[in-house]
């Protein structure tokens, strides 16, 4: 059922462009400092066991969990975007301190292929005795992950031999089987991680222990969270957080239809239900899926793609609840909806995915990242009173891992591959070789995207071939004009999304393709009440801010957009290695004067004051000061 | 240096008008069951030590502390709130409760005159040891509040000598003498207590004691609550809330200009530095109130003057920030913000200490209780998504009492005496008995106020006198009307808030007052983000708010107030025994579509909807539904 495939980011090359200069920072500079700083806060230590532990350096939080039970998680994904780092070049140092990790891994692992290093290292005997907090199978997942991406970079299997033995292990002690535990992880991720094994291997046993886990997810009663603290001696009732909705196990997910909960783990659980629902043709699951979909993207979703509002679960709210300053929008949460759009994608090759997954991509994800590569937003606030800044790590350095993966391997989200068609998802300018019906296909993109909505693509093949290029019109870029081989297209109105260019192409055919671009004034939907009055800005796929560093005249709080003042887009070669600004003519309000008042029955004078925006993405890259997404207009 | 003195409550007899019906709920429904509810939750049980204490009801919480350590401020603030019932109609049964807690309280009372029921029930060695958190100086200093009350209503003095004894044996703990504790309450409350004692008595030891706890307050080093907690064996740096910045102890008082910390705490305090300012004519202690009230009112409050936005230190945080859903705005903050109020009043006759006075109590103070008299608001948001209610009581019930005690004696912010002069403050319907230089002055009070700005003041004299009547014209009523004898004032322009009408006046002579009330659209300063591109609604000293039980047809989140159009007052005798509202042909925008997108290039279509907003003090009177203060205006 899954009408198109992925590429391997490995097949898109990038030039000079935006992409490639992201890329190098993760690759030079990002990918040495984290693992510089998972041997400083001691998280490469603890893969040493047996040892005696050392103290805990997280000291247990109010349920009584230290987190530095995630800590194989964070190992795994450093592996994942470090053999990323190596697909695109090798590197041996990088591979050493893989193969020391790898040496420790196989000295912690039992001879029944158990390995989780917090319980090896000091509760040997408590092992799968708490799913519900203990992230155990979250932690396999991420090492798994790692070890997928180290074997299909270096051809190394001897990671991904130690893991496909835990697996086994896995698989032998959660199921439906007799004398099988009928537990499932409390944050969801190995799911997608099993899948990811079963498209590498083709093995059929991981797709079946990932539907297992998703099948029985949430079934009840016995809900086997309560079984499992009954068998701990815990009473189930007083479980910390209060509602399975924090980890979707309230239900069971086929009937789920509202999102809830954790973020990150809804989004990894909705992504590999779509990957089940796909390999599976399973409709119920596809049907889920779309309902969770439409629910977020329509309810519970910021401008950036952000997700997740509330701190007190790192998740969902209720509908149109989105504050701009006290967001939570966790990185992770962003790169994860990342990972579901694309799969959603390739079930159903629908504009409406790419969209947000480009919104996501260029906004809520890549804000965490600094330019530098090395610090980091684990919150993604679209408000800040200037208090907000990166750090360069964090108690829980999840986020850190995530998008350097993700932007270590953005090109496998520009084209998917499906039957006698290439659907091209993003743009910028690269190389890429994708094989369609057996034969190979280079592209060549000739872009300055996202700055600006104009695309050469040079198709280059052995032989004259027939196949559809399937070209998405993002949702902002209507209409759009599309020229191939010097002709205008006849019709660009997209097809959900996309216009389909059926031919049979020629070694040297051009498609140029135009995105107008305009500065454009968005709009919440008047129930979000944070936004009420105010608009933000967009050009192309970036989401607009205005920061307090370019305005050295004003503050920005007193700003005020009118609601009919042209909005100009500026480059400016100065600012970040060259962006595109967004200025305008707008009024400061009198608010800061010695005697103003609090409360006035008159309205605050206004001045002319020019503001200018800057791309969300890049703001507290000038160190810590105000910034909003949202302005008020007037 | 007070140039002027608060008159009796009791002076002011409320005739059919707003404050009456309140003053008659207070009376008959709201003192009855508040001690219906101190008996079952065991408030009143917890003071009849020593016996062996029941079990704790209010288990410790984080900090290791059960809120019962507050509760014999409860029992105080109840004597007070039934005393002020008492001063306006002898009740036996009333009466029977308070001898039965004194002889509780009598019974008690250490030889030495110590007296907290929760040290004497549980921890008898540990009395005086933990000053920053324990409550106990705070539990005196309502307690005393109380006997005072009881004492000047009904002339019995047993539960006054009592407290006295108390007094005395604190005043011999605490100082700065050979061998006394240089101790000072976490939570300010008696200073203001011993002022009211000082002010009842005349005897100088009260006064002393109390400026002896401003002037130690916040001394450092060594600072007092670091002292005692090294005695206790704690460790100072490890306070559980971080800085004394939180019980305004973080620096000497007379340095502070800077609004921090618990509002009640500030508040009390500020009170009795007020009244310490005028006793001893102390300019530093004045200064700082200036300086204090000029932020807290220009910076950091609510525009129903509510005060401390914050739930985690239940106070102040930033110059405006003022979020409105989640204002915590505690009811008593702005019960005691009139407490400073008034105090601030009687040191300098300025209208807009009064003003403030007035705004807190006719929105951010009156809101905390029901129409009923027996539903309570602690927290006062100035909008709400339907799920915050009023409570019928609390774990901690401090809110009930202030508010009850605030209505019971609301006639004593009504008018001021001073030298040949009388201020009126406040109007209503009422009929006051003042003494102005010795000669009684007989007020008689005609209006419809809050509802209509005309105000009929008829004189009556036992002889002709000459003083000055100063009449207040608050801050929205400008240009008012003043018909004096029949003849219009020929200068109405107020100066510092009041006009001052001086002559010799006869019996009979009737003063005319007329306060334009139009219905005024209010702006915020626009560095409060919470309310940008919003303004609310006011007539007279009412903030009025938009509730979803007056709009059946339509959601409130939607509505948009266009800045055009015309807002009307409209006399409903229907609603809440006869109110006005303000009516205005506002926008609904279509957000509620069932394919409404979150986010739109396009502004999203709006239809003529009726608004109908209510005074915010009657919110939630009809049960628990959405709200909002601020509305966003186009």
């Amino acid at each position: 059922m899954r009408r198109y495939s992925p590429v391997r980011f490995t097949d898109v090359v990038f030039e000079d462009a935006f992409w490639r200069e992201r890329l190098e920072t993760v690759l030079t500079r990002t990918i040495p400092s984290q693992h510089e700083r998972l041997r400083d806060h001691g998280i490469l230590e603890s893969l040493t066991v047996p040892q005696p532990p050392p103290p805990l350096r997280i000291p247990p939080g109010e349920h009584g969990l230290s987190m530095q039970v995630f800590w194989d998680s964070d190992v795994g994904k450093w592996i994942e975007s470090a053999s990323y780092v190596l697909a695109h070049r090798r590197d041996p140092a990088i591979e050493a301190h893989i193969d020391e990790i790898t040496d420790w891994l196989e000295k912690a692992q039992l001879p029944d292929g158990y390995l989780n290093c917090w319980y090896l290292g000091r509760e040997p005997d408590r092992r799968w005795t708490n799913l519900r907090d203990r992230h155990e199978l979250y932690c396999a997942g991420h090492l798994l992950e790692g070890a997928i991406a180290y074997a299909q970079a270096t051809g190394r299997r001897r990671l991904l031999d130690i893991l496909c033995r835990y697996v086994d292990h896995i698989a032998e002690t959660f199921g439906t089987g007799p004398g099988q535990k009928r537990g499932y992880c409390g944050h969801q991720e190995i799911e997608l991680a099993l899948m990811k094994l079963y498209h590498a291997t083709g093995n059929r046993k991981y797709l079946d222990l990932a539907a297992y886990f998703i099948d029985e997810r949430g079934n009840a009663p016995p809900h086997y969270f309560d079984v499992e603290a009954r068998a701990r001696g815990d009473d189930p009732a007083k479980y910390w957080f209060g509602t399975y909705e924090y980890s979707q196990s309230h239900m069971p997910v086929r009937r789920q239809r509202t999102v809830v909960g954790h973020a990150v783990r809804a989004m990894y659980m909705y992504a590999a239900m779509a990957d089940l629902a796909a390999d599976l043709a399973d409709d119920s699951l596809r049907e889920a899926c779309e309902a969770l979909w439409q629910h977020v993207t329509t309810k519970r979703m910021y401008v950036t793609a952000g997700i997740g509002p509330s701190a007190s679960n790192e998740g969902f709210t209720q509908d149109y609840d989105l504050p701009n300053e006290t967001a939570y929008a966790e990185t992770c949460a962003a790169v994860a909806l990342i990972f579901w759009a694309q799969r959603m994608l390739h079930l159903d090759c629908d504009g409406r995915y790419a969209d947000v997954l480009e919104t996501a991509l260029y906004n809520g994800a890549l804000s965490g990242l600094s330019r530098d590569g090395t610090h980091y937003f684990y919150q993604n606030p679209l408000a800040s009173d200037g208090s907000h800044t990166r750090w360069q790590w964090h108690t829980c350095p999840c986020c850190t891992m995530n998008v350097s993966r993700l932007v270590a391997s953005v090109g496998g989200y520009f084209y998917s591959v499906g039957r006698g068609a290439v659907a091209v998802h993003l743009y910028g300018s690269s190389r890429a070789t994708l094989t369609v019906g057996g034969s190979p296909i280079r592209l060549r993109q000739e872009s300055d995207y996202p700055w600006s909505g104009r695309v050469k693509i040079t198709v280059d093949l052995d032989a004259p071939s027939q196949f559809t290029l399937k070209l998405r019109i993002p949702g902002w870029a209507r209409p759009a004009t599309v020229n191939v081989a010097g002709r205008a297209l006849a019709s660009t109105a997209p097809q959900r999304g996309y216009v389909d260019i059926a031919r049979t192409w020629q070694a040297g055919d051009v498609v140029e393709l135009e995105l107008p671009m305009p500065v454009e004034r968005v709009h919440a939907n008047p129930l979000v009440q944070a936004d009420a009055g105010r608009i933000c800005l967009r050009r192309g796929p970036l989401i607009y801010c205005v920061e307090q560093a370019d305005h050295p005249q004003s503050t920005i709080d007193l700003l005020r957009l009118p609601h009919d003042v042209p909005l100009q887009p500026v480059t400016r070669p100065d600012l970040f290695g060259g962006i595109v600004t967004i200025v305008a003519q707008a009024r400061e309000l009198s608010g800061d004067a010695p005697d103003a008042p609090l409360y006035s029955a008159r309205p605050f004078e206004a001045r002319p004051a020019a503001l200018t925006a800057i791309p969300y993405f890049l703001w507290n890259n000038r160190g810590a000061n105000r910034m909003r997404v949202w302005l008020p207009q007037t």
